[in-house]
């Protein structure tokens, strides 16, 4: 399955990068090409393990041509910019990892009037793309240790069934990811929230990089 | 430490008394006192075991009197009729587990305009009473099941350093409970949306009485 990363060369996106490159073909995307392109000699370099890598430098608009499924791995304050920017999402299966966080002294949830990143993707989005809300709650630098499992639930919300289905298959694929069907694309909203609940746990309680495990 | 449990005979509240019962003096409250005796009666029944057994079937009214800390086992339908019909609130450490929740198609967090239940809660009882939220999100079948560990996390959201303090070493006492400080009261509606979401992973994934585990 060929994975386009929208915003690859950043905090998450690169390490969504590194890890999915062990086992599918990942065209990493970038506002400029020449960015991902060095992106992915450096991802080539930390991947030099005999591993198999199948990192590719791309444009943003690039990852999502190429992408079977298409991940929004770019800061909340950057969605409305960046998906009015790109085109060809049509029949597209795109998945929103996307928080809307504000940060005063503590972390708190501030979604936008359509109730979740999720559904504003939903709404900037052609019709027939089909937004499906997932890996919200887990952190960049988990993605990143690429020595270490990834042992968390994902909580994954949308509306298309068919799209859902895959897009839990495709988690399910991931180290040792556990995709849970938590509704319809409307309740993403709870598994937004979840993570500045998680930035602020981690915070009062000296932990780093807060997961979730739902059971 | 004395427990005072607020609608003590209910589904949540029923569980907490008995597992609470092991380790604390535990004053169960019910709107007809009547009611909380039976209660009491058949959880010593339950609880025949060679086990102590400290619960107190009370009014709602003297289980706020006689608890150190007072836990507000209501729905959150009931909260506004049953915290304006109490008094002696001054000074007590209140716990709120409620949940604001819709249930259409699916669950959703339905909160009031204060925010969360909790919000409201403090809204509602005297300035100087120190609401904690917490224990929002173990389901109440969890509690009922003694001969189960309840393993999970607990998020702890107050403003009142001291209360808060004393409430996370309350839980810790409890099975093998972990509480996690959450920041400030505000912070209580990230933590109680978890809840509808977990209803939602249960039924979606046929699972039961699902918790929550941050690490």
């Amino acid at each position: 399955m060929k994975i386009g990363i929208v915003g690859g060369t950043g905090g998450i996106g690169e390490g969504m990068a590194l890890r999915l490159s062990l086992t599918h073909e990942v065209f990493v995307g970038s506002r400029t090409a020449d960015k991902a392109v060095a992106c992915c000699d450096a991802c080539l370099r930390r991947l030099e393990r005999g591993t198999p890598c199948t990192l590719r430098g791309v444009s943003n608009q690039e990852a999502v041509d190429n992408g079977d499924i298409v991940i929004l791995a770019i800061p909340y304050g950057h969605l409305v910019t960046t998906l009015t920017s790109l085109t060809g999402f049509e029949g597209k299966i795109v998945i929103s990892p996307v928080n809307p966080i504000k940060k005063e002294d503590h972390f708190s949830f501030d979604p936008p009037p359509e109730g979740s990143a999720a559904m504003l993707a939903e709404r900037l989005l052609p019709a027939d793309a089909r937004v499906v809300a997932a890996f919200n709650n887990i952190a960049a630098n988990r993605w990143k240790m690429l020595d270490e499992d990834l042992d968390y639930s994902v909580a994954v919300c949308g509306d298309d069934p068919d799209a859902k289905h895959l897009v839990m298959k495709f988690i399910d694929s991931i180290s040792h990811l556990k995709a849970l069907d938590a509704g319809p694309l409307a309740s993403a909203s709870m598994v937004e929230s979840i993570t500045p609940l998680l930035l602020n746990i981690a915070r009062y309680n000296g932990m780093k990089d807060v997961g979730v495990r739902f059971g």
